[in-house]
């Protein structure tokens, strides 16, 4: 009968990661590296776990890399409701953290207590930004597009009209603090960039 | 200059990660269970690894749910060489294995020989299927379609015409060995739905 332990037990997570799967239609102001599509949530997630997993020896030591994958597995689950901002649009922070935090409440809401608990502490961990791992695993999101851009010449950096000023004070921070070694090297090619596409452009 | 250690070891990391970005072009034969495009490899990971963590309590107690993990977000990544290839649909199994060992080996090679070997070794551990970590990775790699044929009114099970039969051969092994609590959930769902589907096309 339904209410057999093990059966509920399972048909009880079922509606979350039925409902997961409308993350892939969730799609972000990035194209892919290799195609002309926009990149969708799901998939962006499953590159920067990626990055974070192959990049890890650029992470402090103090870096538990088990629990940044599950953040960064969970951390754009929220934008199933939200939507995705992008870094370089106008946006309403506020009101858009307040979407967040709905979302988080009604989508972690469809597990069982349990889970919900740790599955919101978590996202809420990679919120704040606070913790190590959180930290690591900001620096990576942040990472991705600024790779991806460099290698496709400009990007999203195109369709914004981003300027380096901008990198400074909306990507740099998140880098430098959570992952000082990967600033470190992504900082010139992003001066050469910038440097390059103003005289095109000017 | 190039030869810095810490710029060094970023940059041979970056063609690995760059090259991994064509798995979001890898089209599998199950659609999206909200949007009726097909669904992507890259996406497909994402979301198993998504399954697999949330269905953690139905492994064994001593699977590693963070091997597990690792092994989904690297299982498909040979796809990118060697295409996918649908359970259902007509394969040369030793010339699509041939293919994805050519695969790995291509592409954990572009990594630094440290990351090359701890790559290879967990992909060939998920594919020997003898490891109690891979089976339940296996088993949630198995899980996923038929759930998302459940939940849309049968999916990739209409296109490929499949039957109960051939699940009971394909699909069973895999999940029954390596959550069996999951595949006593599934199958009398199974039994339902292909018993309707006959009376419907019968
Ligand atoms: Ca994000």
């Amino acid at each position: 009968s339904g209410t057999e332990p093990e059966d509920n037990a399972f048909t009880k997570r079922l509606p979350f990661l039925t409902e997961a799967d409308q993350l892939k239609s969730v799609l972000r102001a990035s194209r892919l590296m290799t195609s002309d599509r926009f990149e969708n949530s799901a998939e962006h997630s499953w590159h920067i776990m990626l990055y974070a997993w192959v990049l890890s020896e650029h992470a402090g030591s103090e870096v538990r890399i088990d629990r940044v994958l599950q953040m960064l597995l969970l951390h754009d689950i929220v934008e199933i409701d939200a939507g995705d901002h992008p870094i370089h649009g106008q946006v309403d922070h506020a009101a858009q953290a307040a979407k967040e935090e709905a979302a988080a409440k009604r989508l972690f809401g469809l597990l069982p207590e349990i889970q919900r608990t740790a599955f919101a502490d978590l996202w809420n961990e990679f919120e704040a930004a606070e913790s190590v791992d959180a930290r690591f695993a900001k620096a990576v999101d942040r990472f991705q597009t600024p790779i991806a851009n460099l290698e496709t010449g400009g990007g999203s950096w195109v369709d914004y009209n981003v300027t380096f000023a901008q990198i400074e004070t909306r990507v740099r921070p998140a880098i430098e603090t959570g992952a000082p070694r990967l600033w470190d090297w992504l900082r010139p090619q992003l001066i050469a960039y910038f440097l390059s596409a103003k005289a095109v452009s000017g």
